[in-house]
């Protein structure tokens, strides 16, 4: 099963690709696409959607996960990043991706095991999971390959849930 | 010159296309893109960006005229409509449209001349302009039309100041 998870911002959408094989999770691909603050917010916006529909079709993903997003402090930044959100989640919409969102804390909890850590230990924790020699940079990336990696544990539990309901 | 203003939300988004010829302004078509509560959320994005695709393709605008949002109590109200928002601009854009956003007080100077006017009055406005018997329906809808409104108004404005300046 692939899983790609993303972070969209305005200025960068980070994103990371796993394969969950057994109980392993297998780095394949991340990395961000990033837009110039000097363009045009539409053009912006379709520069996302585009690289988002080239990745997706590169990678083709088995589902896509992403952090729901409750609280911001600045509601200017909300409306942005909603925009960006918006057409990354439209592109996997448009090909049939199934589309699975997860709070940050419980992100937390399904990579640190403590729905409280800091982000700084959620990035060691993808590091050493994904047997990385790095942090992945921008934090954007690190922070798409753990929302991956826990739709990948959270996925793997409800395979185990439904094998338990099926006895 | 053909204008689509919109006014963009989580289960209605608003259009109207208005016609700008010379001083007049005729409205073309107009009403609301409408998505069910209980559809998941990435299938209502993917609704409303086909409603708005057929639509740009339906009536092909010049220029597409969205209120610029700075301000929402809520900010996870924020996130769904800068969602919406983003994936109608995104069809735009994508065709090579035009994009102008105008402050909620820029809409309400060029509708009404008051930058601080009611909501109804503006509505009353847009009625009145485009000769209707009834002030469109939902609100979104009149929303809309006030912003195409406003753009035509601006757009009249900026060919002035062009001709000034050439002179």
């Amino acid at each position: 099963m692939r899983i790609l998870g993303i972070d969209p911002g305005i200025a960068i959408v980070g994103f990371g690709f796993v394969d969950k094989q057994g109980s392993k999770i297998v780095p394949v691909q991340y990395g961000s696409i990033q837009t110039e603050a000097t363009t045009a917010p539409e053009t912006r916006l379709l520069q996302v959607f585009e690289a988002a529909e080239e990745l997706l079709d590169r990678y083709k993903p088995d589902a896509m996960a992403v952090e729901k997003l409750f609280f911001n402090r600045n509601v200017t930044t909300a409306f942005s990043v909603g925009q960006a959100r918006g057409v990354t989640i439209l592109a996997a919409a448009k090909r049939g991706i199934s589309i699975a969102e997860y709070t940050p804390m419980q992100v937390k909890q399904a990579v640190v095991g403590y729905g409280k850590a800091e982000k700084k230990q959620v990035q060691e924790m993808v590091r050493i999971f994904l047997k990385l020699k790095e942090v992945p940079k921008p934090d954007d990336v690190a922070d798409a390959l753990a929302v991956a990696i826990c739709h990948a544990h959270s996925s793997g539990l409800n395979d185990k849930l439904n094998g338990v309901s099926r006895t």
